[in-house]
């Protein structure tokens, strides 16, 4: 089919890329040119979202790839300025689901369909396939779905549901992500600190054949330790995109209990403190009404 | 090889039954007799551990399979009774690895050998193979290779390091898993309470292909929704045996922060109360100090 994809970046790319190979002829923009990375796979370069609408037949299809807020709302005004009746906008990103019930409202009010598309698969999307979440209207879905079953591996999409499904459903994914990463995480930090000397990256090797914590994302880790066994030049130091905290609070909003997802977000946030405030209270307080020694800190 | 397993329990009894189909020769004891399951594969069922010295040659080799406790000793001074210089003692069950560490010494001590081996797999591993970390003299791990090898899937066992490294190892993957099973278990809790009505098993199995959370608990969970969707009949009642207890004392023991694998296991204990005592009192504070509601329960 055809279609347009808006934004290069790492992901908008790569499937990009993917669907070319494919056959898919694929209309690709960004704000700044990507033309020669985007003509090395056969797509046809725009430099304005306007132009699209010449290159593309109808019901056009139009597949946002940006990142979570004004971004998309940019490009969502813009689509609507020139698009027809039918023509159908996904947001492939990782929009907060409520923000995707707004907008597809809106943009269905319009005249137009809207769908969210939860992308999961990282930088080996291309070569493996993206796993799809796709919420919005099934007739849409049906009509989409030679590009979603090209992105995706073989029974790796799936229409989710209502608009706004796709993302809900890709958030609780990446909550879920942050346990299993926090629990890794910990378990390997364990094994380092033990009396034992273990080898970590035989070690993950191992568990990936046959163990009951076997993953994907083990190995990775087993293949970043085949690279570098100590980390070494890599700080500890986690940033996190939204998901989960939006999953925290989607688990606040309708008091369902989420404690160790929770806890492994708080835990990022403690990653990237170069001091605790809190632990300085703790120790201040301990000193206090106990007389525990306090380390001196240099004073800036 | 020959060797003799002690303990016919779910794991021992599949692990001969694995072996015995590899050509192995295997002497199965139980305390209570398991003499009709083992004959039907090929094994050679003693009611007493004693009798097992007749039927293997020397170096004679003994795994271990049963409850981590007082059973591992009482079987381990059992062999000592009658064993022979250079006999090999393996721990294949779930011992706790301080107690693997006192063992080994001990056995070492009276000039046989010693290995403690960390058996994941589960219910799966005789079909899949069993993931083996052994701890334990690396001279007495070759000589039981042909065992190791045989229990495994390919590249599913490994030599971790001296006695205790193995049971260390498995102890550390079972906190892991304690991390990861929890870490399901909130996300998939957040979409049942979602407004999208998820077909549950239908996610899971997308999530399985090609997304970032593929695993294969995840694949056990497929399993399970696809025969119960909504978990009829099961109680959110979650025991623990042991290892997730250990794994957050050794953090303790090493001042190693694991917080999500300590609040995983004390989610469990939170899944097995009736009531909350805890709960109780606050409701209670909240009461006094705000005059909040309380519900009422029934005076037993």
């Amino acid at each position: 089919m055809q279609l347009a994809i808006l934004g290069m970046g790492r992901m908008g790319l790569n499937m990009a890329h993917r669907l070319c190979d494919f056959g898919h002829k694929v209309i690709c923009w960004n704000r700044s040119s990507k033309e020669e990375e985007v003509s090395k796979f056969g797509g046809v370069f725009v430099s304005s979202i306007a132009e699209i609408a010449g290159h593309l037949d109808k019901r056009r299809v139009f597949i946002i790839m940006l990142p979570a807020g004004p971004a998309v709302d940019a490009a969502i005004n813009e689509i609507t300025l020139f698009a027809e009746a039918g023509d159908i906008i996904i947001d492939g990103g990782n929009s907060n689901y409520k923000h995707t019930m707004e907008r597809a409202a809106m943009v269905t009010k319009k005249g137009f369909s809207f769908m969210d598309c939860g992308t999961s698969g990282g930088v080996w999307g291309y070569k493996n396939g993206y796993c799809l979440m796709v919420g919005g209207d099934k007739k849409d879905f049906e009509y989409c779905e030679p590009a979603f079953r090209d992105l995706a591996p073989p029974d790796g999409y799936m229409h989710t549901g209502a608009a706004g499904s796709g993302h809900y459903s890709k958030m609780i994914h990446n909550g879920i992500e942050y346990g299993m990463l926090a629990a890794y995480g910990e378990g390997f930090e364990l094994l380092k600190n033990s009396e034992f000397g273990f080898d970590l990256h035989k070690l993950s090797k191992l568990w990936n054949n046959g163990s009951v914590v076997r993953s994907w994302l083990l190995e990775l880790l087993e293949d970043a330790l085949s690279k570098n066994p100590g980390l070494d030049g890599i700080k500890g130091f986690v940033e996190d995109s939204g998901e989960g905290r939006w999953t925290v609070l989607d688990a606040i909003e309708k008091s369902v209990p989420a404690p160790v997802i929770t806890l492994s977000l708080l835990s990022r946030f403690v990653s990237r403190q170069d001091e605790s405030f809190s632990a300085k209270i703790i120790a201040a307080l301990r000193n206090e009404f106990g007389g525990h020694s306090i380390k001196k800190d240099r004073v800036s």
